[in-house]
């Protein structure tokens, strides 16, 4: 494994000094349309975990305990009689509870956002200015590869996810990872509700493997492990992935579901489109993103 | 034109007492798979408007007057030297600056909700329990179907949209309408930039059209008239559509890219993606429509 | 006890059509005067609890579970190297962990608010227009008067307070109470703490006591039984203190500091002041009284 | 004029190296007692700005458009039929249109807060540690003594008010300021509405005055000029009175009441009562500064 981040490789300046996508820039024309052409009976899995707000309201109306969450709701009062219900959302996007994309403009290395542009230039009090979540709002659309860590439980908890863990759900799952692929990845961990547990986590050496293999964007239960993991770069997921090679990560994923898909069809690859919320400036936004069989 | 909205065909009962998905419940499998066949390059176009938020605080930290938007942020203090920039936004989804989909359970007829559930048992103080948008959140896949009503520019203030009209735009697209499809309407109006002119609306006529052709969804440029069509049922594709269709809307929404889109292409039919995200108990949620050609 | 609603005293009219201050109109000149004299020392004691936010964000940069509470709070990014911090607060003013008052526009009782505006003429959408908490926003200034119902410790669970109850701890205070006064009561409860434990209540005998003493603002940590006392009007001191008296009520009160003070001073009276928020158009707001010796 | 901040006297150690109270401690026992004699008829006018909140909602159910202000509130649905009205209220402490008290933990001097505690130590995200609005939630009373810089009208633009200004105006009022008074100013100005003007401004001069007359609270309409006084320190209000001298500023008052009041009764000093909402670990609070005359 490495053990520094400096060494690390990077992808800051390949595509030019004031990019803002990062590695979804590996999605080239014959990568979208291999994801396009896994599109052929339309079924739709969703990848997101299932956020339940809680009222922003609390007291008489509602309940005094809860446990915090990504989103609060509360019902407004449309007027004696009115034909419509409505609420507003109070929306914390970098929250375990709600799967998010992750944009570049949300990290922060040196001082520099990717691909060095100064943390002040990028963002202000009022918004991201260099790098925000809606530069992804055309669409993301790529082939999705699954690779399913513990295909018959889940992984051991603390335990190092590395590249030959990769190559071996490949191999189970008999697909060769491409250029310009998603990468999805189960390990059957929720950080939110085994949340007292050493959770699982990426290693360096894994992130180096999504280099090697042009991973264009991340979506996985599997996160950065926490305890940190001894002798690795801490966070290598955030710190490497996001923050070197400029992969956007879909935080807080479930592949639950995708997962029992791929087995029941005994398919690993889909068609992924993540559709970013069209809302300008954030450092990330929530998303829903959707395999199609 | 329908003048009443009681003698309007329902679809109240069609898909039982409890059903929550209203006219989603039109797309068939084989439905779906005409609208998973779209995709063959994997270009995507957004439907959505771009929605510029505005800061949720002001004074010395941000300017003192703005337009109101549907969505307010502020960028939050991490701590001193924190690797990461993360904020929080106040989203109010049912506005015309936000693309959005409105579910069963944000609209209330004879205090009633589809198909038939009491109000008071839809939503309470803490949300929404029948009919929220999360039953879509697996992902809403079908045929799109562009209708260009005014190719060459914009409708006249104050169109009354027709079955008429969309069969025009049908007949040069050179495209059937089938049961299932989404509809996608662009009239060249954008309620927000253009709210002081009288917009242009869909009358009953034109709802009834949606109902022959079994419209699964609909998303547009083109809401309700304002001010009201002299003569039709006021609001009539709130009133109708979605109240009495069960037709989910997508509210706001800005086909103006993916109109030049399908010009250039010279087809007016995509694979259609909806993926709303997956929070629980709303009576709509911002969506980011994906065409997929 | 008066076992329904309808028979008991109103204050509804009393002061005219379209008064907003209910019975804070009982401070004459010669209550208010009673109350400056009260002021000697100085010294000054909050009647308020502490309130103690909770992060409005979650995840990475906060607690993932807390009690809910009245107010949340963030922190805010000023900007890199600024010379201030600040923060965004969201505040649920009717919540029992934090003292605010109720104002006139946060009753309605058959469809009307005092002294007989409808509710839809009051309320709307966007705020109170009738009866809002900043009528009070000059101050309230008249002669508080604790009455401390169990200066030993606390009353019983679920113990129903009667104008007996008060009398007595007027007479072990050795006040009289004169019209215009504002009434602080002291039972040792606090609902948010003790709030799995029956909850002793006012009683209609305590609120007719109320309306023959002349109160004009009541504040205390005594307020409506829970569960409701068997043989009364469930929620006599918002149903008929605040309902029919229009009594302003300064819910979730802490008068224990207060009690200590009179206590070693030997006084029960004081000058209290009450200053409301200068925020307009809400049904309450928070408040810190201040009791002056 | 003072022109650097490094040779302004300093209060920070003078109440030792924990303190959160700063000047509030030149209130003494005899200028409590000062201040609480000033109470006769108890008649009391607001130092406050009437706020008025704009909705935190758009679209259909509020305007679209509107200056944005430190108070968003929402109506909310507390039910069908429920006999009380509620709402939420989104907060911006720190914004000219809502009259508040800056706390010590506020301000930030060479990665400082007074006494001279590191900003890490003090702020985190999740809130204030030292320094705390909530330290004056006793309630702060003190003799207050309005200085009227303009009696006929108001200041010139961008006038700098100085220490003979300030001397001027107690002459005018005969009254002589004390250690341990509270400073109230009027020039007749409202940063919100005449923004677009250059705001006059205390200068490092009139802090100065201010140190030396033993100033412990300071409320005005008189803030720091915009655009910066040539030649002095810039922003000498907060970067000196709150900064260095650790006089809590009560940002955005109104004095205008408050001076008709004084010029109708030929009286300019009152018993002021501050009372702090009692709302733990924040950088500031809302007011509502009351005069008691």
């Amino acid at each position: 494994m490495t053990a520094t981040a400096h060494e690390f490789p990077s992808n800051w300046g390949r595509w030019g000094d004031t990019d803002e996508r990062g590695a979804v820039n590996l999605i080239t024309d014959e990568a979208r349309a291999r994801g396009a052409a896994e599109a052929r009976t339309g079924l739709t899995v969703s990848i997101a975990r299932l956020t339940t707000p809680f009222p922003l309201t609390g007291g008489p109306m509602a309940p005094t305990t809860a446990a915090t969450t990504a989103v609060q709701t509360a019902m407004l009062f449309t007027g004696v009689g009115a034909p419509a219900m409505a609420e507003v959302m109070v929306v914390t996007t970098h929250h375990p509870e709600v799967t998010h994309l992750d944009a570049m403009g949300h990290w922060v290395a040196g001082g520099k956002v990717y691909p060095g542009v100064d943390a002040a230039d990028s963002s202000g009090p009022t918004g991201v200015r260099h790098g925000a979540a809606d530069v992804y709002a055309d669409g993301i659309l790529t082939r999705g590869v699954l690779l399913d860590l513990a295909p018959d439980g889940r992984l051991a908890p603390g335990h190092p996810v590395t590249g030959a863990d990769l190559d071996a759900a490949a191999e189970r799952a008999g697909v060769e990872v491409l250029p310009g692929d998603a990468l999805i990845v189960r390990g059957g961990w929720d950080r939110v509700v085994d949340g007292d547990q050493p959770l699982p986590g990426m290693t360096s050496d894994a992130v180096r493997w999504m280099h090697e293999h042009g991973i264009s964007v991340y979506a996985g239960d599997i996160g950065d492990a926490r305890p940190p993991l001894p002798g690795d770069v801490p966070g290598a997921l955030h710190f490497l992935a996001l923050g070197r090679l400029a992969i956007p990560l879909i935080d807080g994923a479930d592949p639950g579901a995708l997962a029992a898909t791929c087995a029941r069809l005994g398919r690993w690859t889909f068609q992924l489109v993540v559709a970013v919320p069209r809302i300008a400036g954030t450092t990330g936004l929530p998303v829903n993103p959707i395999a199609v069989f």
